[in-house]
């Protein structure tokens, strides 16, 4: 039996983290990390291995972090738990014990129970190498792709299938495809660049049956129409990995692991994080549906330092996501208008769009648009939208920090900002201050 | 006479936004902007126009704000004020009569009682469009420049008049150029990158003499050595305008005029912002030096909103700067480590270089590098730094965000991000939160 002061299940991104945050918390402890995975994929990269990266091989975390923050590493699958004894079972027959345990199970791709959904020639966005090598073979013989879901997952895959010169095609059920993650004027905008690039999207309509004889030829869909389909991927949200911790008996609900604010299950020596772990909403104390790999890592570094002392709170999910399509950046925090309204908020936003340079005839210049919601009760900012170049995938940070920390629209108002003309909007024009200051005015 | 509820003196970085911040918070009010210039440069942009943008006419700020916002506009210079009558007479002969005022007079660049330094061919950085294009002119007959003083102005105007093919030196007292504004390791590199341009860089001697008969030919430094010079720009920094405040008996001091945390001068229907005035540090207290556009913006948001009722404090100056040389942003917020530790504060610091991207191979991978300086009494960010690509521009407002609302390593290092494979770094490599765990890991 092998013995180690710390076990965490689970080498992706919550594992890694949680790992290199008890090292760095707890440096005389013995830390292992136990995966069943040979190579681990960095998972927001998966899209761009298909049309950007182009290897798998290309796209994974390196276990470099691993040797030199003096955490082992063993690859096996963990078949079972004894709480108890304070050991683990592996499938190839070793145990080991811990003092503590971090579950980072994660997540599985969740497949419809639609007719046709195991022939081959179907693929979800599995966490794993092997797959994805399987699927990128499969597409060396494919014209025609129908991706189901129009997330961000979706999106990108679409987006980059196209860029092999692939006929795609996105089927969403919702009005616009990226609804469920950002503001509904965001993801019509988003929505039409994709249509641009030539993707193909079918709104308003599920997919019913997957057609075939033998491999995938279409998709037949609830309006009756079919299309043709060399490859169906589908991407429609994940179910958490809960299996081995139900089986040890630790409370687990629908959307994964119970845990406290500290990342600890019922068992004290037993925290979880990442895609396995359910989630409450920073803004609503409620349950979130949010899987995230930032929220993944986030937990973690909660988790790892609370090991042996309760050093960290966590405050519950905000959801910071951006995406990148035909060079333009959309990212969201926190919760759109119509959320917050639906939540029960009184919201005044603000919304502005301006040069991101300033003269706007420096080099590089496009329009970065701003749009901020505060709760009026209180002047606080709960949710961020952006849409503009590169940089405003750190833009959506300073938005993030300011809903962390309940900044007022007076605060945001007189932030104090640095700019420079070729990489930044001009102090007058800055848009995060300008947006605030037009939700100002909507609210008096 | 002419009469207005609001008058503001000036019509740039301070001026412009303080009228609109008067026009969103009162907007019954009759506002009117007085300015001696017919066009108006915007300040930061002025370097670029010598490189890149090639004319004053494309570096300005424009009046549409303005008539858009139904704020007046008078092209006249302020000759005096009378606080007792609420009068301003105007060079042309004409009274305007306020309730309430806005000084927002500005600062002129500071030249050194230097023998030669009236010669044709010396300048130095007026925001004056006239004056500015009369330097365009006269760069036209011009092979070699000396830029007098290493701060930002200073290099980004060597970095610009090298892109015309001018042969240009910086001559800087200090050790190293930028060295007022970044961390010594920041300001290193910086000067690296510029002499790798082509720019020759004189650092540790001093201006003592402008040579030649008639016109400028070169200059004589502290060491004894003459350089030839067809074209000296001095940029040692700026002095406050404050003779019409003085005139009127308004409090003023070395570094402008006297506000309190509302930006109101000592006379009650007198406010005050922008480089004018003198400011205070938000981290000690103390008088600060500090001259930005960015803090004229601030101060102009505070004036505005309070000049009929007291709606906003300003806590202090936190100094956030960005400039870009050879495609590399370096930013700096807040205190630097040395400045920290003169002080008095017991500092921890984090420091963290990691790609921009993930993976790696994602196409504009630079490394972004990041640094933290806490306050070990209580946790709290007190300065931060960044060297990377465009992004990097936004990324240090995020550390101004955590600044301003005194995140803890703590905090930071639960920050709930967001990242993109396209345009950030990972979840697991984010650079500002793993800083943070470096610093508390050097805390313990």
């Amino acid at each position: 039996m092998k013995k180690y002061d710390v076990v965490v299940i689970g080498g992706s991104a919550a594992g890694i983290p949680a790992a290199i945050t008890a090292r760095r918390h707890y440096p005389e402890k013995s830390i292992v990390i136990i995966r069943k995975e040979e190579k681990v994929p960095i998972p927001c990269g998966i899209p761009y291995v298909f049309g950007t990266v182009m290897s798998n091989d290309k796209n994974l975390i390196p276990d470099s972090a691993l040797s030199s923050n003096g955490i082992d590493l063993i690859v096996a699958e963990a078949t079972s738990l004894d709480c108890a004894a304070k050991t683990i079972k592996l499938a190839d027959g070793e145990t080991v014990s811990y003092d503590k345990l971090i579950l980072t199970t994660g997540s599985t791709p969740f497949v419809p129970p639609i007719p046709g959904a195991d022939k081959p020639g179907v693929f979800s966005v599995k966490k794993d190498v092997v797959y994805l090598d399987s699927m990128l073979k499969y597409l060396d013989s494919v014209k025609n792709v129908v991706v189901v879901g129009g997330g961000f997952i979706g999106v990108e895959f679409a987006d980059e299938l196209r860029k092999r010169g692939l006929n795609v095609t996105i089927v969403e059920m919702l009005d616009y495809c990226l609804m469920l993650a950002l503001e509904e004027g965001y993801c019509k905008e988003a929505e039409d660049k994709i249509k641009s690039l030539g993707v193909n999207i079918l709104t308003n309509v599920k997919l019913m049956e997957i057609l075939g004889n033998g491999k995938v030829t279409g998709v037949r869909l609830s309006n009756g129409v079919s299309i043709d389909a060399d490859l169906v991927l589908l991407s429609v949200g994940v179910r958490p990995n809960i299996t081995l911790a139900q089986q040890a008996d630790i409370q687990t609900e629908k959307n994964g692991i119970v845990v406290d604010s500290h990342m600890r299950t019922n068992d004290e020596s037993i925290f979880a994080c990442g895609d396995c772990t359910a989630k409450k909403s920073f803004f609503t104390g409620r349950d979130s549906p949010l899987k995230l790999a930032s929220i993944a890592t986030m937990e973690a570094r909660v988790a790892g330092a609370n090991l042996f002392r309760i050093r960290r709170e966590q405050t519950g999910v905000i959801g910071v996501f951006s995406t990148i399509i035909d060079n333009q950046v959309f990212g969201v925090a926190g919760l759109s208008e119509k959320e917050a309204q639906d939540f029960g908020y009184d919201v005044a936003c603000g919304e502005i769009e301006q040069p991101n340079r300033h003269p706007g005839g420096m080099p590089g210049m496009v329009l970065l648009k701003v749009k901020l919601i505060f709760n009026k009760s209180n002047g606080e900012l709960i949710g961020g939208s952006v849409r503009g170049g590169d940089s405003a995938g750190e833009s959506i940070n300073t938005i993030s920090a300011c809903i962390q920390k309940k900044m007022t629209a007076d605060e945001i108002a007189m932030f104090q900002l640095g700019t420079h003309p070729a990489v930044t909007a001009s102090p007058i024009a800055y848009q995060l201050v300008n947006a605030a200051e037009l939700a100002i005015k909507a609210m008096s």
